[in-house]
This record gives structure tokens, C-alpha cells and sequence, in this order.
């Protein structure tokens, strides 16, 4: 039976309990630009592999041979526990070992959308998404998912106890779908709004 | 003397120590969609005041009023100790007690680049950064700055210890400039780089 995910309490996490899961906080000491040594802390995962790349989000294109629909991307809706609400994201995940960021954006879109891939449009550089507080890194991989006709949606290939919600947004319209969401209670991942608001910047010729 | 910042050490970071300064692990106890009692990891600022959210960034629309540009934008470069990189982002800072995020990116824009908006063209809802791992939010506020005339390099207002390089950019060849940095060496935010990439695919007609 699903019920609405809710946080049932927030404690302390001492960092030798946390050495035992997923995530630490580190202390840099460094020395700046003048030459003085100064202190700053950072928050690391512990997850990352041998490709020195955490994680990888996805930006599918959509496309119909027959042009039965236009250009759209798939986005997805997921309770995430530090935020305590539904987020509306691009599909994401961590690379695993011995995997390709690529290889990572092809299986994570299957199995968080059930879209498959037909080939790789393009990477983006290595990204950082909140440099000064993390050293969390990613990469941007545009898949190209080209369907016969009319939009399908084939079966998502979650693991047990992964809840998430995929629809399919037509490119165009996503920034107002994403000001929907917001109005619905959503709250929006920043690098999907960032994307959706350049699109949404040149059409209209800012 | 100017020079290259770099890391001296990185060292474990207790938690209990971590509450002193700016950022602290804490251990989240949910519900998920089934029932089931899990736990999840998050970092958090301890910095956020009553405003609810940790910072703004800045995309500053620059013109000139007789066309002596084309529209342009304002990047910062600047050393980050957890990535040991320079990072090219844009302006960006935390909100201070009793200001509105507005009010914060007008200070900061100036503060960071030396250019004053007259107007405030939109703020995006509630952002957040990277919710699997952190609860860090934000706002997108976008800013007119309007030149009389030829594109100006007024003074930048840096605190004491602050290294920031700013540089303008022409809005339709930001990708372009991001690619290039990344080439020199440089690490790009992912935020930023989600905004030209999708200002660069509606520009190409994706």
C-alpha cells in the first residue's frame, strides 16, 4: 500500500558513524592567492569510483520518426529525505565501477524511465554542482531515444524500495511544466531549472 | 604577491567540531511509499537565516541601450577548495539575515562583478542543488543591468581574502566560452553549465 513518505526525526551524525555509509565531512587546509593557510570544510560521498565521476544526469530527447509528437524529454518525481518533498529532476544516478558516464546515463534512463537509448548526442565536461560546500561532481550525457510513431511507455525497471515517477515534457513547454510543479508543491532541482530556463531564455530572444 | 592557491591536507572533520564553524552531518529517520522505516545521510549549512534559503545566484542580462554589444552575461572565476580547481559559476552568494533574495543578488552582483542592476527581470521558485546528498537551496534571480553605451568595467567591491575574476560574455556564444574554459583547465557548475546548454539547444533548434 503507498502512503506519503514523511521524515520522522533529524539527529547528529558523528563522522566516524558516518565513515560506515556513504558520506563524511573533510577538513582542507589550503593556502590561498596572498600565500596564507586557511581552513575550509567540505562535505564528500564515499561512493565514488575509479572514474573519479560520482554521478551522471540525463537529458533524453525524445523523437518520433513519424513526428507523431514533438521534441520532449522525460523528467522524474522522487521523495528525497534531506529536502522532505517531491522532486522534479533530470533521471540521475551513480556511476558504477567500471562503467562509463555514458554507459551509467544509457542504464540509469532505462531503469528510472524504461526508455532505451539509441545513441549518445553528446557529454558535457566534468561538473560540480555546489563547489563550495561539496566536491559532488557529475557529468551531463544528451541521449537520443528515437520512437517509431506515437509516444510509448515502456515498463520502468526499478529496484525494490526506489519510488519514482517519470513523465515525458515536451521540450518546449518544460520550463512552464516545471513553474506547474512548483505551483503543485514540487520543489525543482536547480540544474534542471537552469536548463529549462535557457531554453526557455533564447526562444524567446533574450 | 599573488599566487596559485593550493591544498595543503585534507583531513577528517568531526562532527562535533564541524558545529563550530559552517556545516554539519545530520541523519535523517523516514518513512518511505511502503512504510518502511529507512535512514538517509545529509549535509547542511548552518549558515541559512530565517529567509529559509542559503543563497542566490545571479544571471545578469547585460545591454546597452545603443546596441554598442550584444546581449551579454557576467561569469566569475575563482578558486574552491573542495574541487582544488579554479570553477567558472555565476556571481553567487548567501543571504544575509533580513534580506530578500533579491536584495542579496543586487549586493552581490555588485560586490563580486562591479556592475548595478536597475531592475530585477525575474526570481526563479525555491532550487535545490543536489538533493540526494545535501538539503542547500537557492534562487535563480535574473538581473537587467542597462549600459548607456559602450560595455563599462566598473570596480568589483571583494572582501579582504576574496579572489574573484569576473568576465563578460556574450550570451549566444556561452557554451562556446564554457567549452573553452574546460579546455584551459578550468571546472565548470553544473547550474551554470545547464543554463547554456540549454540556451545553446533551443539556439540550434533541439
Amino acid at each position: 500500500m503507498s502512503q506519503e513518505p514523511r521524515v520522522v526525526s533529524i539527529t547528529d551524525l558523528p563522522t566516524n558513524e558516518a565513515k560506515q555509509v556513504w558520506i563524511t565531512l573533510r577538513k582542507i587546509k589550503y593556502t590561498d592567492a596572498e600565500g596564507h593557510e586557511r581552513l575550509w570544510e567540505v562535505a564528500q560521498r564515499k561512493t565514488r569510483k575509479t572514474s573519479g565521476i560520482d554521478a551522471v544526469a540525463i537529458l533524453a530527447i525524445l523523437k518520433s520518426k513519424a513526428n507523431s509528437f514533438p521534441p520532449s524529454t522525460v523528467v522524474v518525481e522522487q521523495y528525497r529525505p534531506p529536502i522532505d518533498k517531491f522532486i522534479v529532476e533530470l533521471p540521475a544516478g551513480l556511476i558504477d565501477e567500471g562503467e562509463t558516464p555514458e554507459q551509467a546515463a544509457i542504464r540509469e534512463l532505462e531503469e528510472e524511465t524504461g526508455y532505451k537509448a539509441d545513441s549518445v548526442i553528446e557529454s558535457s565536461p566534468i561538473l560540480v554542482s555546489d563547489p563550495g560546500m561539496t566536491n559532488a561532481n557529475m557529468k551531463l550525457v544528451v541521449l537520443n531515444v528515437t520512437l517509431e510513431d506515437k509516444l510509448e511507455t515502456p515498463d520502468q525497471k526499478l529496484e525494490s524500495g526506489e519510488f519514482i515517477v517519470r513523465r515525458v515534457v515536451e521540450l518546449k513547454e518544460l520550463l512552464n511544466e516545471l513553474k506547474a510543479y512548483d505551483s503543485r508543491g514540487f520543489i525543482l532541482d536547480a540544474r534542471l531549472h537552469h536548463l529549462a530556463a535557457g531554453y526557455a531564455m533564447a526562444l524567446n530572444g533574450v
